[in-house]
Order: C-alpha cells, then sequence, then structure tokens
C-alpha cells in the first residue's frame, strides 16, 4: 500500500482509525467459546462492525502467539477476511541482527502479508533495514512510547537531543535508500513531543497507540500531528474490542468506532 | 534454573557453551529433508552430538516463527528433548506495553518452559517487569548488541554514560524488586567495554553472542568476562550447527562444540 493510497482511504473515510484486533481468549464473550475458533469469529464480528469506521487494522502478535500454533491460525484466518484496502498492521515490536530480522521481515511480510510492521530500534540501522527492503510495505519504528516505561530510556539527552529524537532523526536517514515507507510509532500520551515531531518532520506519518485505555486525548493528537493528507493513524484497542463483553460486542464495539469515526472527521 | 545451579553445571563441564539453534530450514541437509519434521530432526541431532560439551541451548524465535504454526510444533518437540540441567533461552528480544509483555512471558515461560528470554530494553521498566515476576526465570537485557548497528543508539552519550551503561544501570535497580534473575546480552565484537562492564558489576550474568560467524574472540571474552563463578554464557550458532551441511553434519557440530570447551577450559 502506498502512502497516497492510505491518505486517500483517509480522507474518503474522514477516519484515522486503526483498530487493534487485542483479542485476548480469556476476554471472549462466553457466547463465543462454542466456535472452532472463537478468537477468530470474535475478530470476524469485530471487523464488520467496525469496517465502514476504520482505515487500518493492528494485530498486536502477542495475542496470538501467547495460543501456539493455534494462535497463529486464527491470525492468519483474520488476515483473510480483512477487507481490501485496508492497511494490515503487525504490532510484533522485533529487531535482530541482520540474518534474523530478515527473517522476520519474510515471516510478516511474505508468509503472512501484512502491509506493515512495528520495529524496535535499540539494536539500529542494520536491524531495520531488512524491514525497509519490501517494496510497497511499511515499518513503523517505535520513537516515543505511550508507557510509563518510555521516561527511562527515551528521554535520555546528549545536550543536543533526546534519544527518540535521534532515533527519529537518523532513522530519515535511512528513507531514501529503502523501497518502503518508513513510519514512526508515537504515543498519544506525550503530546508537547507529538506538536514537536509534526513540526519537524512536516511528512512524516505516526501510528498513535494510547488514545483511551491508556489516557491519550484524541482531539490533541489530531490537533497536533493530522496534516492535509492525513499522515496519522491513531489506534483504539481495547476501547473498542471490549466496549461490551455481552452477546452485543459487535454492536457496541462498531458503536465505540463510529463515535471516534465522528470526533476525527472534525479534524477535515 | 538457579545462577547457582548454572554455575555447578558450568565449572562441572568447564564450558560456558550455549548452543544456537538457529536452525533455517534452507540450510538443512539434504538427507533430512525427507523426515516429517526436518527442523526436529536436525535440532534432534545437534542436541545430541553438542550436549557433552555445553551447558545451555538458545532458540532464535525468529527461525521458528517464519514456519507458521509448524515452526511452533518443531520448537515445541525440540524442547522436549533437550537434556535435564540445560539452561534453554527464548531469544526473542520482545518488549511491549505491560499488559502486552505479560502475554508474551506467559508464551515463553509457561506454554513453551523456557527457562529464560532476551528482552529489548527501549520500552523501559514496566516493559520489562511482567518478565521478571516468574521465580527461577531468567531474562537477558539486551546491553550492548554485537552486530554494526549497536553504534546507531547504544553508544548515545549524556555527558555520564552511554546509553547502554544506562540501560544495566537501571536495570540493576530493578533486580530486588522481582523474584527471576535480570541478566544482561553483551556482545563478544565490543570486548573492551566487557571488561568495563565486568569490573562495574561483579556479580553480573552475561550472555554474550558474536563469537564465530560475526568475529568475537573467544579468549578475550573468556578473560575479561569470566569469574570463578562462571558468570557467562557464550552463544555459538552458525559456527557450530552449520560446521557441515552434508551427511556427517551432526558429527562435525559436536567436534565443532568439543573445541570451543576444550578452549573454554583453559579458562577454569
Amino acid at each position: 500500500m502506498s502512502p497516497s493510497q492510505l491518505s486517500a482511504s483517509i480522507r474518503k473515510k474522514q477516519s484515522f482509525l486503526c483498530v487493534g484486533l487485542d483479542t485476548d481468549p480469556l476476554k471472549l464473550p462466553a457466547h463465543l467459546l462454542g466456535e472452532a475458533d472463537p478468537v477468530f469469529e470474535f475478530n470476524r464480528q469485530i471487523v464488520a462492525a467496525t469496517a465502514p469506521y476504520s482505515v487500518a487494522y493492528k494485530l498486536n502478535i502477542a495475542f496470538y502467539e501467547a495460543q501456539g500454533s493455534k494462535g497463529w491460525d486464527s491470525l492468519a484466518r483474520t488476515l483473510e477476511i480483512i477487507p481490501e484496502g485496508m492497511m494490515v498492521i503487525a504490532d510484533a515490536k522485533r529487531g535482530d541482527i541482520g540474518n534474523t530480522s530478515r527473517l522476520y521481515a519474510r515471516t510478516f511480510f511474505e508468509t503472512y502479508n501484512f502491509d506493515a510492521i512495528t520495529v524496535a530500534p535499540y539494536m539500529g540501522a542494520d536491524s531495520v533495514a531488512p524491514f525497509l527492503e519490501f517494496e510497497g510495505k511499511w515499518v513503523f519504528l517505535l520513537v516515543l512510547t505511550s508507557n510509563p516505561g518510555s521516561r527511562d530510556f527515551q528521554y535520555m539527552h546528549d545536550g543536543q537531543e533526546a534519544l527518540y529524537e535521534r532515533v527519529i532523526r537518523t532513522a530519515e536517514s535511512w528513507q531514501q535508500q529503502y523501497p518502503a515507507t518508513l513510519a514512526y510509532v508515537a504515543g498519544a500520551t506525550r503530546s508537547d513531543e507529538l506538536a514537536r515531531l509534526r513540526s519537524r518532520y512536516p511528512q512524516a506519518w505516526f501510528l498513535v497507540p494510547g488514545v483511551g485505555a491508556q489516557g491519550g486525548d484524541l482531539h490533541a493528537v489530531c490537533r497536533k500531528l493530522a496534516t492535509p493528507r492525513g499522515e496519522i493513524l491513531i489506534n483504539s484497542s481495547r476501547g473498542i474490542i471490549y466496549a461490551s463483553q455481552g452477546e452485543d460486542f459487535a454492536v457496541q464495539a462498531g458503536k465505540m468506532a463510529a463515535q471516534l469515526q465522528l470526533e476525527m472527521a472534525k479534524h477535515f
């Protein structure tokens, strides 16, 4: 998927919404537990209910991996039913020495045909480069995360810039060498930093988690990061998929997604 | 596994050797391809040949994940045949927000019963803590990696210390609060830094990759990091498991492991 395709989808739907399919088998509505693959059935109904309001889906791999090989089967089935034109992100936060990152890239981009993957920056250029070699794919590099622990290392300062600023500045220099789109993860809970990142990188794409359960403010994020072309995705996971844990879970998830889209539309 | 158990095993075998089962299905000897599970059969023979000379096995998860659910089955079978008393490490380099790291921890420590996992530090304390809550398990936190990209961020300096030094100093303050053993990954290619780390952290455990294919010097690592109790594991993957790609692959892997153990014995 190209940046202009994602832009067009965002403008058409007036939505930056990425729905996080962080599907925990222990939190499924009771009436689904008799299904052959309850995780897939849950995802199928969530996708059907939220697709009119969203432009992307993000699957946090931890939730599938935790189920062993069965979980990978649920993941593969879910990918098949996500409609064409949606960006589908593997939230995997991988990153390893070059020959190993290459394998992870093949797994997510070829075996599973994700459009994008999240990657951790600690190991530097040669741990990220193998993901960037795939034309049409996206890498979302962790820059500034939404969790409390982001303060431990990401704000370390060398007198000129913080580590998270160094990560994005360094990564921008990799972009030209590779065919994939390099984009960034920046948490909704850090709104002052988001404004600074946008002013410094006016054309960069950001994936923003942390709206909802983690306390980030949707309108602040839109004001600080949205551009005329879009260039942001705002992820909501628990706030949507667990809006209800009853038989009406999909209806309530759809309502929550619709409500978020309505708020987002104010920024177009 | 407790630190004293691992120490005892190291002293008894006069070996710091961790064999990396980074088993690439594309590099298997031709005569194994007819097996029902060629990756497992390869691992089974490698383990049988190298177990007399090693104290640990490290499985880089990328190689298994790349095969989809079949790969996870090969991994589970491999874990069953690694002899009692060996430390078994999931080289997964995971790290995510708290509730997600908790799931990864359950996957590797409970579903698969690994003794240890490698974890990436970028997201800070609450991304690492869930792994540390497991009594008897080990977390190997990435501190200084062996790849060229380690220079991009790990050496960033705030006037007092480099990022990799801050990671280990900060992590040492977490240790007391949790029942797991917190240990560190430091690459064999950084031998000056290894000496400094050992002098500052005389009792810390280090897992050292990068000997062999990546160019690290075995004796320099032993001189700089080994203590009377041991407190290091030295990983070799490609140098052992691909010592031959013919029918004699297991024999040659065993010879290579024996040779490494003989060199290591000089440091006892």
